[in-house]
């Protein structure tokens, strides 16, 4: 069933998983990254760790870690933690300063944002994004800012942060800190600079699935030296007896967001193998533009040219003239086993995470991007020879879509 | 100087480390326990975990640690998370119902705890506890309850959950639901049943400190169907599309809470080890018996007769006749290389973690117990050899206090 030649893998429609056929894929082809260490030195190390009985609290590995991230990011600072999602938390905490506010996000994003931000004691205000980077849109945020504003959450999608200039002097001019959810930017340039010091801070994740894997944790880099100090005292319990002497310490809330040993040894590792990830990324996003290229109706998202980019991702935009439903899509992929799924969707202000109560107009844009894109498969679990196997696959649907779209107005939607 | 015969340590008052004496220990005595499985049976266990790439979301060595957990508490469910704190705030979180009100607890207790609800969306309001148990006084929870309470949390010192059943029925009354942090309780019993079930909830740690040893983790213990299905979505993102058909789950927050397979992989081993464990415990437990006893002005807090009792903590409390301060005696110790401290101390309504605005009335019990207690080595690292040589040290100084407390007062308070 397989082409091996990149060429066409299925012969007729019923050659679809979805429509009963054998599956393009044994096992799931993931959207994650898992990069994965040799397991000999990762058992070293932690054999180590673990005979010294330092394990958390500023271990030695951690602070080994930290270090290295700095000089990645080229930062002051670099806070370790035990996730990303705490790390957006808690910065939206922080800058609260002790009020109950808003905090601006873009409706295109993760799902999770708007619980973050109500952890935080705060309501999420979603503003439109960019048509083009996916990111915040600098007019929306100007006519989101308020007096009740704390902060204003910018995400970078496609290791492209967008006008973050633009969202930073809006902040700079209504006194509002501007954070960076860059957990999908980590190893990308900017004008050439790293990620990790554009705003008040960034976020990364060192989740499995993300460039550096940690199996869970994640960081906040910045170079405020006091926002750093604020952040290292709250992720350990902002124990009374240690506070430290900087402005806004009497509403921090604290909480254990520490990251222990055995998740720094593995990130380490992993930080060391950087350029090789991207590199095996690189060439799979290649594949995925040869291949796609002869598929005008999908429409791959491209990383900015003349920036180092992490090649992460691997997102199609449906564009007219493309036989399936976006959704339909997604399920023809995941039944031939790409575990894959629609790419933020809903938009967040239409989502079962908006608290109720917060009426957002119509977003055009974010609602036209979250009804458009699919994942494909990526990671180390994704060969190049998969990649060109899907690509077959999508060719396949491209010319014998109208066959595969009657089967699925026959039963239904998926 | 140290007298392996457990005798006097110390000759004279300069012979104290505090005043300038070798000190009695090399390393620090800790007052966690650090149990410490085999670490070759714990690397296989990764190993094979790690060869899996399945490390997270429910993996199979998660759901045996729960099914140990269940059976060693006799529970129906046991939801594991990342630390005891999430698993406090998202209990706190889901009580309250999207309400913004109060909870009950004791003012004496872990100085977490006002964080803690305040991430909740609570306020806290702390009642006095009872002056033998250190649990809840129930008539200050009849008193304190109002329209406003939205859960009760009782804290189980010493293995003791005091009137738990009279806390239950002030929550059954007012129709508040009532939980118990006994992270200090794993594996003892009440009234001849398991901690783990009383109340809706209870909450254990698996922080390398505690009982069991996850390195990082805790868990949540209930018989509560409804409960256990709105927890395991919420420590995974309370991801829309997996809602469950349960009451409330519109108001749940959804965050980052999952404990991994690595932490669950040492938990694992360190549940099979806890008849050893106790045992261990109890060895040193019954050395401060012995020690403690022929010195009237510490009290060693007892565990309660006829229950199983998992021997972790020694705490003494300085009763009339001792020479020093609380402050002065821990400072000694800690000179000496017990890494020790006060015991919840100061009381939380009149900690920095008090909210700003909650004013409190005079608590007399918990402020009188906030400064008495002292808290001594304990745990893998401690042997009974230095049980007695902490005792010896004790004794000499009960015998020699005048002389301390001179020097003390010579050079003003630690």
């Amino acid at each position: 069933l397989i082409d091996e030649s990149g060429g066409a893998v299925k012969s007729c429609v019923d050659d679809l998983a979805v429509f009963g056929g054998n599956p393009l894929f044994a096992g799931p082809k993931p959207i994650g990254q898992l990069d994965a260490p040799d397991v000999g030195d990762y058992l070293a190390t932690l054999k180590e760790a673990y005979d010294a009985r330092h394990l958390t609290n500023d271990g030695p590995i951690l602070l080994k870690l930290e270090q290295k991230l700095r000089r990645l990011h080229g930062t002051r600072h670099c806070i370790a933690l035990a996730n990303a999602g705490l790390g957006l938390t808690m910065l939206m905490q922080v800058f609260a300063k002790g009020r109950r506010g808003e905090v601006i996000m873009p409706a295109f994003s993760y799902r999770g944002l708007p619980h973050f931000c109500q952890w935080a004691g705060q309501t999420p205000r979603f503003c439109d994004v960019d048509r083009r980077t996916h990111f915040l849109d600098v007019r929306a945020v100007e006519a989101a800012v308020s007096a009740v504003t704390t902060s204003i959450l910018a995400v970078c999608n496609f290791n492209n942060p967008g006008d973050i200039e633009g969202v930073c002097a809006v902040g700079r001019r209504h006194g509002v800190p501007v954070f960076l959810d860059s957990v999908y930017a980590a190893g990308a340039t900017h004008g050439g600079r790293m990620l990790g010091s554009f705003a008040h801070a960034e976020v990364f994740s060192l989740h499995a699935t993300k460039l550096l894997n940690g199996f869970e944790g994640g960081y906040i880099t910045t170079d405020d030296d006091d926002l750093d100090r604020l952040l290292r005292w709250q992720r350990n319990f902002a124990l009374p007896g240690s506070r430290p002497p900087v402005a806004g310490a009497e509403s921090v809330l604290g909480l254990n967001a520490k990251l222990n040993e055995f998740h720094a040894a593995l990130a380490t590792l992993s930080v060391d193998r950087l350029d090789g990830i991207i590199a095996r990324n690189r060439a799979r996003y290649e594949a995925y533009c040869r291949g796609l290229a002869r598929i005008p109706a999908l429409s791959l998202i491209p990383y900015a040219e003349g920036e180092r980019a992490n090649y992460q991702m691997a997102v199609v935009e449906i564009r007219a003239g493309w036989p399936l439903s976006r959704d339909e899509t997604v399920a023809l992929l995941r039944a031939e086993g790409a575990a894959i799924s629609a790419y933020y969707s809903p938009p967040l202000h239409r989502s079962e995470h908006c608290p109720a109560g917060v009426a957002t107009p119509a977003l055009p844009v974010a609602e036209e991007l979250a009804r458009n894109f699919v994942q494909l498969p990526v990671g180390e679990l994704t060969t190049v020879a998969d990649v060109d196997a899907i690509c077959g696959l999508l060719a396949f649907v491209a010319e014998n879509g109208a066959g595969a779209a009657k089967r699925y107005a026959g039963r239904g939607q998926p």
